[in-house]
């Protein structure tokens, strides 16, 4: 066999000294079965559904549970209308006295609950509390004529390993399952202060490291329009509970598309700001001062409008520089409306690595044809070093050799889920970088952020489209390949995930006969495409990226409002 | 013995294996005369001074060579008010017609080669290629009327390290004595474009992890006030030319003191920015892809107007971003004058561990009077966690066991200069930490960072205001103590060097009574206070640092001009 190309982990085989341990586990098993049955016990008899037949066969099926629950009048009417708001409409009504913090509140629990029962989106639910703040929201507001912030009344959901005050976080780790965290993060913080109201927390796969969502806290998270695929991950409950509406917005963190990941294979927009702009202070992972790849967290919403709210109310009134130093003192900067006429956006079709399936390719070539009509001009861009680029990110991941994830898993001596093997793979695996060795990984991804600059400057290109992931969403542990999102990661561009409008199409979707004679360029690329069967990913919504330059992100969000509202018309807001 | 302090580092005896190699250095000997050669024939005999006694006399007697220079009127009355201008000045009679650039390019290479023969500054003198270039601007101006940019005919020092389009650029390692570098590094290269006219670059320490100057390529550069001492260090020569009046402005770089120490030391201004907002793409140094305490780049200046022109014209018509995508796209602000009666400053006495001398002491004590005169409100500030800081600092610098410097340097096998040994010992020597290790070191400094930030934040603090050194410079190659500078940089704070316009005293300097019942806290205090005898010190410049919150550049330097210009009246530019 030729020698096994970085990352192409799945092809190793290898022990996992250090980390399983069944006896260790063995203590925290009622431990987990505890978290478990209280995650159960907090969905409200209120809210629960009755299903039209066993959720397994509702699986099988392929059912669109978004449109099951427009369908079956899952919500009164105000509770659509309230759900399918914007934070903008919500504040908006909550001002005018039209609606109470806790009647909003209420509605998206409902709804998110919903969610929950058909996509497993939550690791806790706390409905109660979120009417306690909400009570106080609206306690305030009648006492003092005003509202306390430009989010009051918003209901947010929250990945899980976000500090979460006089909660445990865990992030997927056993180990951490008596984690009690005091205080929030700066930035649940800093939403709380502008009068988000939370009462959710969202599933994550153990280490965050899949672009999928299985831990030993909770079985795979679903794609809402497709319920017996993946929702994506690591912000695999953000990305279901945002698409079904159960929050205006949500907050999920990505270092290899762990928004953007979630926020395309569920159906909603997602953004993965430029690093340093919104505090990761306060949150529990593997990561800590590991600056090499750098993490960033950043929203996703079923509007781009609530994309520019979240990051615009956060930054402008929030200012997290005052409670976490490392970050940019930058505010979110007014832009002007972009006029398609003169944009100029570069295409990626094809990463090089691995080919997309027929439904991305036609996302594409559909978004293309109406950017092209809109005025926009177009660059075919084949993106260089893609390879270099992707073995350069899998070698960052690990290049601890996996010390801190031994700690963390090996505590608990918890089993390792299938995709967290293929991801302790990643790189070199278990070997430790030199101190100069990781200086080089540096030195190679500066360059190739400093060659995709140059192509943006010396081309005047604006923005570079390209496929999310080289299908749509995938089938739960079946997501192996990041490169097309985890590009971006290393090149630090920030990129918002925007959907057609599009869902995948078993008619129209489907491998040509010049597909057939494609060589495969790996065995990634081949376990990838024979992956895709039309079949399977009935009504799977097919999404794109965005990315602009590094700290343009205002730039990427005006005109990811423009293609998606203007051009593309899709409106993920049914009401 | 007790253990030894991660900063005591001259206490440590350690072999350097694998570092010199008498027999290697022998091929490099003539090339390094060689090199030596061509400077001293670079000093053009029109620019030769005729010294009233040997130089080492002149040394004896602690020379004031600027106050020399205006006595003895070594410059013609024209070139002296050419030399006193401001950048802006300067452009502006270029555009008016009152001078040319190749006028104010012979009046600044007259002055800095003076510079030169008094303080041992330049590592090379292109006075030819200067004049070429200035002529190249007069053209263009004649046939265009109008001048290239903001810039124009400014003539701009450089330190060597910064990679030069068609010369050696070596950064003090002998081993890279043939390294030839095609293109200009993005800074100059902006700088260039910009207009300015370069015919110096100047002197560095081997390694360029002193707070001094001496390496092989040549001997050390002295303090312009008073020639019997250290311009300080690493950006020595900067330091001497700048405060010389030899150029306008010029860069250094600075990872723990090396654009304050020798504008402190030499008698000038001299702003280290946050990180990330001065482009280091195409430097050469030992530092290539290590991010644990970031290097930065800076101007020295006599002015802080001028400090603000590069800074400003720099980054907002220069825009390095488009060039070194590792940039972050923020250009220069124009902020309001502050309002002294508006401004709190924090005042750093002593950081705990090594005590101000009496000069520095009396510095401070006359610069806080003035402030509260001018109503600024001022808090006395025991910084918090200074010995952490600083030990954490000392084991960044050297985190990859001096692997990189073992290669530069045991290529060539060239003799270590005394300070050289010392800094290689700095932190843990030649013990590489693992990647865990680094992460620890991160995460440590960015507790540090929120730490002073809340300080900031929670007292509505401005600035602070503090000692560059616990002296004023210091004699050659006894540059123990790098704590008040190396702070700043662990903290990523921009922070301005100002002159208070006083010149150490040896009347008034004294140590009283009261100092000599002082208990060192550290060998090293002990070392740096018994190093100060006020008769050596004669008309050393009594500096201070200024800082702000991070990415506060602007506001820094706006209040740095106030304080200079206003409160304290500094004038460099005696003319």
């Amino acid at each position: 066999m030729s020698p096994v190309i970085s990352y192409e982990s799945f092809l190793v085989t290898e022990s996992f000294e250090g980390f399983e341990d069944p006896e260790k586990f063995k203590e925290y098993i009622p431990k987990l079965e505890k978290y478990k049955k209280e995650l159960e016990e907090s969905v409200l008899d209120e809210y629960k559904v009755s299903m039209p037949k066993p959720i397994d066969e509702l699986v099988k099926d392929q059912l669109d549970a978004v449109d099951y629950m427009y369908e079956a009048k899952l919500l009164t009417p105000e509770e659509f209308e309230i759900t399918d708001s914007t934070a903008s409409k919500i504040v908006k009504n909550i001002g005018d006295g039209k609606w109470t913090a806790v009647q909003v509140l209420k509605a998206f629990a409902h709804r998110g609950t919903i969610a929950h029962q058909f996509t497993n989106c939550a690791l806790q639910i706390f409905v109660d509390e979120g009417i306690k703040r909400a009570e106080e929201l609206d306690e305030y507001q009648k006492k003092n004529g005003k509202l306390v912030g430009p989010l009051h009344g918003v209901p947010v959901s929250l990945k899980e390993h976000f500090n979460y005050a006089g909660k445990v976080t865990h992030s997927g780790y056993v180990s951490l399952i008596d984690n009690l965290t005091e205080e929030f993060g700066v930035t649940p913080q800093i939403l709380y202060d502008l009068g988000a109201v939370f009462y959710i927390r969202t599933t994550q796969p153990q280490t965050l490291m899949h672009l999928c969502s299985e831990s030993n806290y909770s079985e795979v998270t679903k794609c809402p329009y497709n319920i017996s695929l993946s929702s994506g991950g690591s912000s695999s409950g953000e990305g279901a509970v945002v698409t079904f509406g159960g929050s205006v917005f949500g907050i999920g963190s990505d270092i290899g598309g762990s928004i953007r990941s979630p926020a395309a294979f569920s159906g909603c927009f997602g953004l993965r700001p430029t690093t340093h702009r919104v505090s990761m202070e306060g949150s529990t992972s593997s990561l800590g001062g590991q600056e090499t790849i750098q993490a960033v967290f950043g929203p996703l919403a079923r509007t781009v409008e609530d994309i520019e709210t979240m990051m615009k109310t956060y930054l402008n009134q929030g200012k997290p520089w005052n409670s976490d130093a490392s970050l940019i003192c930058m505010p979110w900067r007014d832009v002007p409306k972009p006029n398609a006429k003169e944009l100029t956006i570069a295409v990626i079709r094809d990463d090089g690595l691995v080919r997309p399936s027929p439904p991305i390719r036609r996302g594409i070539n559909t978004v293309v044809d109406k950017l092209k009509e809109a005025g926009v001009k177009i660059i075919e861009f084949t993106p260089p070093n893609t390879k270099l680029a992707y073995e350069t990110i899998n070698k960052m991941y690990n290049c601890d050799g996996n010390e801190t994830n031994r700690k963390m898993l090996g505590e608990s001596g918890e089993p390792l889920v299938q995709l967290t093997k293929w991801s302790l793979n990643y790189g070199e695996g278990s070997r430790m970088f030199t101190v100069p060795e990781v200086r080089q990984l540096h030195m190679t991804r500066d360059a190739l952020r400093n060659e995709y600059n140059k192509f943006m400057v010396d081309n005047k290109v604006d923005f570079i489209l390209s496929p999310a992931y080289n299908n749509v969403a995938p089938h739960p542990r079946e997501v192996y390949n990041w490169s097309y999102t985890a590009l971006f990661n290393i090149l630090d561009l920030p990129t918002l995930v925007l959907q057609t409008g599009l869902k995948q199409d078993p008619e129209l979707d489907v491998w040509t006969e010049e597909d057939m004679k494609h060589q495969y360029r790996s065995k990634l690329e081949q376990l990838e495409n024979e992956m895709y069967k039309p079949e399977e990913f009935k009504h799977a919504p097919i999404a794109l990226q965005l990315s602009g330059r590094r700290y343009h992100d205002e730039e990427v969000v005006a005109a990811g409002k423009v293609i998606a509202d203007d051009i593309l018309k899709v409106n993920l807001l049914k009401h």
